[in-house]
């Protein structure tokens, strides 16, 4: 055996009603047959090469001579499974105990542990899917809203790489203008193709500009927005932060300083992923483990998309007054949000132009919202169209390289160089374009890409 | 459609590389073609009940015109299935949203969202499985250690239903020698006769009755041993807590009163579940939430199957007496082991005779571990032994129950009753014993029984 065959855990781990797990490569079938029994008396073994491919079969698992587990094996022969080899998914009952024992026996019986994402590398190394379609597996299992979903499922069914593979042929037509026409013009450019050149060059690259401008709404999409919810000492913030999350998560209490630390959850308001954080109130203290959780504080207001500043309107007009100011000062750049809290236990009269929300009063909260969706995104734009959405950092920065590369094949027009140097220009942005399907690849590149999926998958 | 098919997710949430749905029911076959695909292009549908049974097919699931996911599904035609029904397996892209999604466009096409332990329970009323293999796949899912997988597995396979069936054999063959031969001889009991069954009667009930007695072990191997480390503030309660759980879930600091709530995690050491439970120091505090925090200390100090009491060594002769004194005052009637912490601060010569731990020598710790499991169970006993461990708090009550019949059928032989009275008493141990595989059963047993399942089970 030659360690080459892989198998890992591909469902969720956790107290479920079954657990897959899967195992791929060349020694599957051999590994699987060691372990796996058609009769509870061990009599009976299967030949998983003789069976057809995609059947299911009932049996045991042992472990030696004692008995692991009921479960029903799947057969993929290759090329026709996810990874084109030859794979077996082995479901057992749910648990994480059970599902470790037959992972030990099968690394025992000669598979190794498989890497994060290393099904969905072999699949692609295989041809089975693009990078980019590879990468969107990630996404779609970790798609938390209907947008996140809907882009990702987009590009694994292929729309990036379509969008790809039609700039490519577009960067190819124009290099081979370049290489043929102007090329065999020994004595230079002509004045009209190289204009025509340069206009198609610019064409396509506000097409792709357009493309990378996408990508600050996939960016939210793919990974939410991350709102602070700020402000002094009892201003309310863990009560907002639950009412938010309809449950207790944080302790909340009328006692300042109580939330010591931040806390962080997902929320999906307006079909918008928030990741909610709930901060120590921002005062200064003597409390040794509360001032660090102010410290952790001032760190996530500083690395947030939006702020959600919340001004206590209980509190009279000189000390709301006192707050606004701190919050222009130090919040105004940011893009942020002030809002006066408690709006019926106020008792002043003059209280500055800002939404004043109540969480006895759900529709001051819904008001509140609206303005943290609309800060953020327009769904609505999102939905409608057909058009790609750039979500991976990885893609965004391969389409600026491309960009980069056509604007300096640009240059090289108007510097009136020679179309060999127009051409290699060309020729670096198809290589950028290629890494983003895996055309153009390094072990760099796949490692990364890799590492952020989950093991199993 | 009856509304009688049934659908859940029955893979763990969370994030995983695949996500398991399984359908069960009549319709199971015309909900699936209602939104499976072959093709991508939705130009292909499949007929299920033309494919042959335990099959898997690639293709597309969508929600009316929109792309859901890629998924495998897997045919189990009745009765050759989990449930005896006709079962389709989805085996989707992982992550909740995607799972979330399917399920509701199968219940928008006419299944019904499964109850907890449904599947299994349809398993049991369509004959697949008796009650205590329905309730072993549960416990088997639960479980968390060797001991536990074993004696789940076990009763999986029948040993307890093969037990239940020997009693009842010999019980029918007790209940026919009463009726036959007893109730014949119309002057009463001859006393050779009555001798000898109520021999057969007490036999029967001390092999009932050591059954009955592995219930402490089988509880410690099913549920693990409930620990609280109690002790004084800043006696290194969560050091410790966090040294058996080897990372830093509860925080640690020198701060006095940081653990405010208590906090709970599952560890195994030396093959045993321990429930470890961290409490907040136990002292008097001005601090509102913290003084929760010990009152929800002393409750769960009530509860629990062991206390590790820490006693600091560090604090000096006069304050160690005063806390063995605590300690001896509050926890000597319990289940507990008292330990002096901090043995590398200690300045004092004179310390009571106690295991003295310190975080810095290993051996302390281990030497601590030894005196816990030893206090609970004795592991090798247990998996040595091909006997019957009851772990199941309904088994031992049915057991109970057929004890105290049986115990009532020997006084009415003693009572020199007629064999019609033997014979009542012996039955009502019968029914008993019936109700523990579920040949005798109601609606409340078997809801009790399938909602402490999980759902997709």
């Amino acid at each position: 055996m030659n360690m080459n065959t892989i198998a890992a855990t591909a469902t969720a781990t956790g107290e479920g009603g079954l657990n897959v797990i899967r195992i791929s490569g060349i020694d599957t079938f051999a590994i699987v047959e060691k372990l796996f029994y058609k009769t509870k008396t061990r009599e009976k073994r299967i030949s998983l090469s003789n069976e057809l491919s995609h059947t299911l079969h009932f049996g045991y698992i042992f472990e030696n001579e004692k008995l692991i587990d009921e479960v029903v094996i799947s057969i993929f022969k290759n090329p026709n499974s996810y990874t084109g080899e030859d794979v077996v998914e082995i479901s057992s009952h749910g648990g994480n105990f059970i599902a470790q024992k037959i992972l030990k026996i099968l690394l025992n019986c000669g598979a190794r542990h498989a890497e994060p994402g290393e099904f969905t590398k072999r699949a692609f190394l295989n041809g089975k899917i693009d990078l980019s379609q590879a990468e969107a597996v990630a996404d779609l299992i970790k798609s938390k809203t209907e947008s996140a979903h809907s882009s990702s499922i987009r590009q694994l069914e292929g729309s990036l790489s379509e969008f790809v593979n039609k700039t490519r042929h577009d960067i190819i037509n124009i290099t081979s203008l370049v290489e043929l026409e102007l090329d065999f013009a020994e004595e230079g450019l002509e004045f009209v193709k190289k204009d025509e050149i340069r206009s198609l060059i610019e064409n396509l690259n506000n097409r792709l500009k357009s493309i990378i401008d996408t990508y600050i709404t996939g960016k939210i999409i793919r990974e939410g927005v991350y709102l602070v919810i700020a402000g002094k000492p009892n201003s309310g913030k863990s009560s907002l932060f639950n009412y938010f999350l309809k449950t207790n998560r944080s302790i909340v209490s009328k006692v300042a300083g109580t939330t010591r630390d931040y806390i962080e959850e997902s929320v999906i308001i307006n079909g918008v992923l928030f990741n909610l954080i709930d901060t120590a109130g921002l005062r200064m203290s003597d409390d040794e483990i509360e001032s660090e959780g102010i410290r952790r504080s001032h760190k996530k207001i500083d690395e947030a998309d939006l702020i959600v500043y919340l001004i206590d309107s209980s509190q009279g007009e000189k000390l709301t007054e006192d707050d606004l100011n701190y919050f222009n000062e130090n919040f105004g750049g940011k893009r942020s949000i002030a809002v006066m809290s408690k709006k019926d236990l106020t008792k002043s009269n003059c209280l500055p132009e800002l939404l004043k929300i109540s969480l006895l009063e759900d529709e001051t909260i819904e008001a509140l919202k609206k303005i943290m969706t609309e800060k953020v995104i327009n769904l609505e734009t999102i939905s409608a169209s057909e058009e790609i959405i750039l979500t991976n950092l990885r893609h965004k920065i391969c389409l600026e390289n491309v960009v980069k590369s056509l604007n300096d094949s640009v240059k090289t027009i108007d510097e009136n160089l020679s179309g060999e140097f127009i051409s290699v220009d060309l020729r670096t942005s198809l290589k950028y374009l290629g890494e983003i399907t895996g055309e153009v690849t390094n072990d760099d590149i796949l490692n990364n890409i890799f590492m952020n999926f989950c093991i199993g998958k």
